[in-house]
């Protein structure tokens, strides 16, 4: 088991209390944090690393993205959601082969821990590929086949990602989780998301789902069904096992307390909602009521990139807007729903915090830069001054993926080469016009 | 004069037909670009840049700021307007000295650079410092020393800033530019500014000024004047020197129509816009009335960075949600407003495209990292996946400001002690709580 110790760092803990430590030591032993503060007498490490400069805090969880999809970053821009998907997403997905899949969720992943996030729940297809990317990498995932109902399926059915979760779960030092993956109540019958939610409750896994997206879903579900999504799911049995569900932009105050009794995990997508002009979930009100809020990119043919730090920030301006109201949504609450809450909602409740006993699922961030300075405030420069690209070091389960802005676990000279070569082959593209200007 | 030939750039002109130019080169003779695609023949470049997987594109101009404010970022956080002014800005603004000033300038400017501005307008007080800063380190500026009135002004009066624009009008070979500051329809008598725009006219200059933030300032200005804010500054003459109005959220039909017909720049401010919960400037309507449109972080107190990739990309996004509408602000125009659109404000309008003729300002980014790839469409990967941090050369009239990240005009180590420093004394701040957990 290998020991850590991290010296002279500033740690924002998102402890209970909120806690900031200055100058700070943080003990690693194997995949835990034995100590915060200073290092037990005796500590002997095989490792101490120098943080002076540099904030120390837990990594971020992305709840909810389909992480192959990188291919289409940018490929399907400014378009209404009906076309965005006919005309460009499912262009390419309709051709997608599982090495591609591959390819593509190794972009994703190297980005991911050059952004400082540790674990992510993916949504897609072919996923033993992705597994095999998450493992290579050293990040933790939850991780979900999607389908769409008894047919039109990508590569298996039902039994086959029933399959899948009971090849992967725990694998990787326990660093792979899965459930299952029905992809939305407008897409999948009834009857199917009945079926999905007694197998899973039968082999004792969860659901990930994409719900109450628009309130165009929500008229046609009570057209078709006389309930909302919400209550569909509800009525269906999916909730009776544990539920992570995308987007809930458009339900109502009953839809609220039905997630709220089911203790159903919402997650946000801020860029994204924004980016396709789609709303905003009532994050303010969900909590109120109890709700667990994660936060997530969804896929980066929607929201460009897989930037945590970015849906943090979002996730407070896209509220203080909406409710006209600078008080809501403040000060750590939007690094906590980046963090703990999204670990909780993908199995792993004791990560998200710098606190003795925790997962050693943690970040530094670089802070001796201009955008920085002044230190009034540790949590509002995190939130609203730091970049990305700030994230020098990322360590999952007390091993570093990334030292000094290299990644240790992945190629990524062969990564960016082998996707992007993949990726223009797919939309059989070329770059761009290219026209000379006279001299 | 020196000259420049950067080759092997993937060029983002942001020209009137939007052209994208791929392995291609720019030549620069002193301060102007004198070929785009390929150099001149026998041009005897006296450096050579390799720009091999970087994409070279017009520097940002920040349209609307308080550079010195840099004091109080993160200071200020979480709070409706009036008590964010009276229980904290004020607080510290109150007791700033030019020296104070001179260093939250240096801050701000070494952030700006660092981030691909090349030119910021300012607002704010002690002037002739922040003109210093400008000078030394090689940005433009167009400086504007603010005024409440007749009274109650900081360090100076009306005459005092006359005296200043007249002092620094094309100083520093002309990259600094001044006009007049009164700061609002709200804090400034009718009479002050009639008189402002009196003098204005007099000595051929233009104005700076806050504009219409809040329904509370058009309800107060229509029960005070029987007129709206911009009416008020009609009315008084102001918008018949070039204006610059900053905000601009509470205008109906009328209000832009004005707008309009007297050629005002309006400056949205998205991240500030918000995070204080202000609401949406129309940019789409007023775009259709021919307004033109530029964007500001406005000061680091509201907006906690001086990063205008980040604003551009909100321009993108707080449009597309306001509306519901994935198709408003499409493609290149936020990326235009970022750029050309502030520098034609500014004074600059040779500046803010990659042309032959144009101002040498621009910036290259490394895309050699996985949130650029792949490559299908560069203007959405600069808008939507692109970080500031992602910048590494900064050039202002054919000068470079910044090489590979390193700062060629300033001594930031330096800067960032001594701008931390002051700024934790004006607050008389220690940094945080300090807590241990027991090991």
């Amino acid at each position: 088991m290998t020991k850590t110790l991290i010296q002279h760092a500033d740690v924002v803990t998102l402890d209970a209390a909120g806690t900031i430590l200055r100058d700070a030591e943080v003990a690693i032993d194997g995949e835990r944090i034995v100590a915060v503060g200073r290092a037990p007498a005796g500590f002997q490490p095989d490792e101490a690393l120098d943080a002076t400069n540099h904030v120390l805090m837990p990594g971020f969880v992305n709840a909810h993205t389909h992480a192959p999809m990188t291919f289409e970053r940018g490929w399907a821009e400014d378009l209404p959601l009906d076309r965005w998907f006919n005309e460009r997403v499912w262009v390419v997905e309709s051709q997608l082969t599982d090495e591609d899949v591959y390819w593509g969720a190794l972009l994703a992943v190297a980005e991911m821990i050059r952004g400082g996030t540790v674990a992510f729940a993916d949504h897609y297809f072919y996923m033993d590929r992705v597994a095999d990317a998450v493992e290579t990498s050293g990040l933790r995932a939850l991780l979900a086949w999607c389908v769409f109902g008894e047919e039109n399926n990508i590569g298996t059915d039902l039994q086959g990602t029933v399959d899948f979760v009971q090849r992967w779960q725990g694998a990787a030092d326990g660093r792979i989780r899965t459930v299952l993956g029905p992809h939305s109540p407008y897409m999948c019958e009834p009857r199917f998301l009945a079926r999905t939610a007694a197998v899973a409750a039968r082999i004792g896994v969860g659901i990930h789902i994409h719900l109450a997206e628009s309130q165009e879903q929500v008229d046609n579900s009570l057209k078709l069904h006389d309930r909302s999504p919400v209550e569909v799911l509800e009525t269906n049995g999916v909730f009776d096992v544990p539920t992570i569900a995308a987007h809930c932009i458009s339900i109502n105050e009953i839809d609220q307390e039905i997630l709220a009794r089911h203790e159903v995990t919402v997650v946000q997508c801020p860029n994204c909602h924004m980016k396709l002009g789609m709303g905003v979930t009532p994050v303010p009100a969900l909590q109120a009521k109890g709700v667990n809020v994660a936060l997530g990119t969804d896929g980066t043919a929607s929201s460009n990139d897989l930037n945590m730090l970015k849906e943090a920030r979002l996730a407070a301006l896209i509220q203080k807007l909406h409710h006209r109201d600078p008080e809501v949504m403040p000060g750590d609450l939007p690094l906590r729903m980046a963090t703990q809450n999204g670990a909780r909602a993908l199995g792993w409740p004791d990560s998200g915090t710098i606190t003795p006993g925790a997962l050693a699922d943690l970040i530094l961030l670089d802070c001796d830069q201009p955008h920085w300075r002044p230190r009034h405030d540790l949590v509002a420069n995190l939130l609203h001054s730091a970049q990305a690209g700030d994230v020098s070091h990322t360590m999952v389960a007390g091993r570093w993926l990334m030292k000094d802005r290299r990644l240790l676990t992945l190629d990524v000279e062969r990564i960016l080469w082998e996707a992007e070569k993949r990726a223009l082959a797919l939309v059989g593209g070329e770059l761009s016009v290219v026209r000379m200007y006279a001299a």
